[in-house]
């Protein structure tokens, strides 16, 4: 149902993010019917938010000048009302980013945050100083056996942030501060392809204009797992390259009955 | 013919166009037999366009930074006398981008303009500042009902500006101050792919280096929409990564004959 | 061997490159089995480089701002003893370049220099002003004629500079200061996509943190070419979107014995 309404409502979304992604996340929003504007200057960051439904912070290739934007678009985000989606890549990889990434959380409201096991628990640890006193803990692999624990700490994690999150990896969760749901599609191709994350981080920030957050988190989830999936049975072991085009193929075919009919979840809380 | 003028001269084209897609830009470039040097730091803005034979500016990421290094660019250009072609992607968007496009109108003699309707209308309509008085009124769909009048307005603005206008959209119109032409191939699968509209850019500023304003801009568009049509008979409904790739294809493969044979157009003026 | 040994090992390489071919830089790191991080915030640098393997350079769209980055992921390099990798593109091309990479060459020690022969010759030549009175000649176009004389020159430049070479062209010569080998692979199809140079370089930086120098420059050299001829046997006249589909897909499947099989060479010294 989703999948449609994105369409009808083609909603516009501001994305600062990473260059090295860049050109996948907007062909990724116009797949599904949004729109993108990638703009990082800091003096039109406010204009900008004004025309859009939908804000993305990736901060891949952040730096001094496009921090300072992320950080002025949110807010003006928060002011309009529109959702915020933060993106934190590699957070754990410097002080710079886990700076980054403390000031964003204290001075934006997200409306959800999307990472992996890792980036995730990186903010959750506390250890960007947006810690209340919890240490939330997330083994970097999630499976049947650790994906109960997880989503009990994801939802604590939500409760503290106040933004829904979607963790990706074998298996996905998806978890606001009462519910969590895991999600079992995808291939491991994926992880051959720079930006499957970053793209979902877009799309995910697009369903956020037309959904309640962990409703759009997980349509976005789901809808990109399930591109994966077919992908590879279309390519099968053709390679990266007619991986990538497949799955961009379906990004932009795949309807709502489609992706339902293929959805393997399990409800965790 | 100025397909092979183009490939027998392989003009050097200096870009200084946004981060999302200069790769399809670059690969554009290629394509038609041209190189592509993207620089955009201005202590480097003169040297480069002394080894260039056309200036792309592209303003759809532009930042502080950057926008000096276009005005430079854009002065160099003028002074060694090689043509410049401006994209105002987006101008619309924010007062950062109006005042961007005011000043490079302002001091920089450009030698053509491309965007779509409602890029060129902030220009003609003087939302920007360089409006001499006449605000020339563009509906954002070129119909067979008000292509003539807006041929009319676009020779009124290039008459204006002193540049030759590429408007792009269901059809194309290339306008010069005298005459103008509408042009109706293309295939309305390429405005689900970001990049279309840059690519055109950056194959009309190559294109501009061996062909009068005028004729170079519509030997680039009938090119790029020719490309379009095709690649859309070869994949039909296979999705936007497999048209993509044909786009590609085409872009490098296309030659005079083949693109004369399928132009369609009108002279208006 | 080195593909498997590259693929075991899964080398983490700081890529501080342009955004032209960033995307194709990252899809080729992870398609041998490396993972990419681009980083070019210099607050972060340091911390970068210390959770990485390589460190990659590509000056193609530096500033200012990027440049001093450049020389501190280097310098951090160093201390922590992980390889460096320069491609100076297009260092021809303006002052701005030529002082950059002469800094580069001053304050880093270079692992390795992996250009086209125009680019190493300026290098050579001493334009940087780096030369210690040896003048390098080297032709643009490396041919069975001169092959041998570049071989001395590039060991020569090799024994000045303490990096060994990687000279990519129809001939590719891989030089340290004592051995040179000629490489036949390769389809000058390459030479019409964008980024063909860029993406050699970044697997060379992975293949230096499993290899000597030499080593590892010419497994990448031998590798990627293979990917050439066997993209162009694969899709021959279907046009550059295909072509570019198809490089990625060999990139990620091919293994050494594949590679090794059809490494055409000559050991000049």
């Amino acid at each position: 149902m989703l999948i449609s309404k994105l369409k009808e409502n083609a909603p516009l979304v501001h994305c600062i993010t990473n260059y090295v992604t860049v050109t996948d996340c907007a062909n990724g929003l116009l797949a599904v019917g949004a729109s993108p504007i990638m703009a990082d200057e800091i003096s039109e960051a406010a204009d900008i938010v004004k025309i859009c439904n939908a804000l993305l912070l990736n901060i891949g290739t952040a730096n001094e000048r496009t921090a300072a934007s992320m950080l002025a678009a949110g807010q003006a985000a928060n002011q309009k009302g529109i959702p915020v989606l933060l993106d934190p890549v590699g957070v754990g990889a410097s002080a710079f980013r886990r700076r980054l990434v403390d000031r964003i959380m204290k001075e934006v409201n997200l409306t959800a945050i999307r990472g992996n096991a890792s980036e995730i628990r990186v903010l959750a640890q506390g250890q960007c100083g947006v810690s209340r006193g919890v240490d939330v803990g997330l083994d970097d692999l999630i499976t049947p056996q650790n994906m109960e624990q997880t989503a009990d700490n994801l939802c604590k994690f939500s409760r503290q942030t106040g933004a829904a999150v979607s963790l990706s990896g074998a298996i996905d969760i998806i978890a606001d501060g009462q519910s969590a749901v895991a999600l079992f599609n995808g291939h491991e191709q994926m992880t051959h392809l720079t930006g499957c994350g970053c793209v979902l981080s877009a799309i995910s920030a697009a369903f956020l204009a037309v959904a309640p957050p962990a409703e759009g988190l997980r349509a976005a989830a789901s809808l990109w797992a399930v591109c994966g999936e077919l992908a590879y049975r279309q390519t099968q072991d053709q390679g990266l390259g007619a991986y990538h085009t497949a799955l961009f193929n379906n990004l932009g075919l795949l309807d709502d009955k489609t992706v339902d009919g293929r959805e393997k979840y399990e409800k965790l809380r």
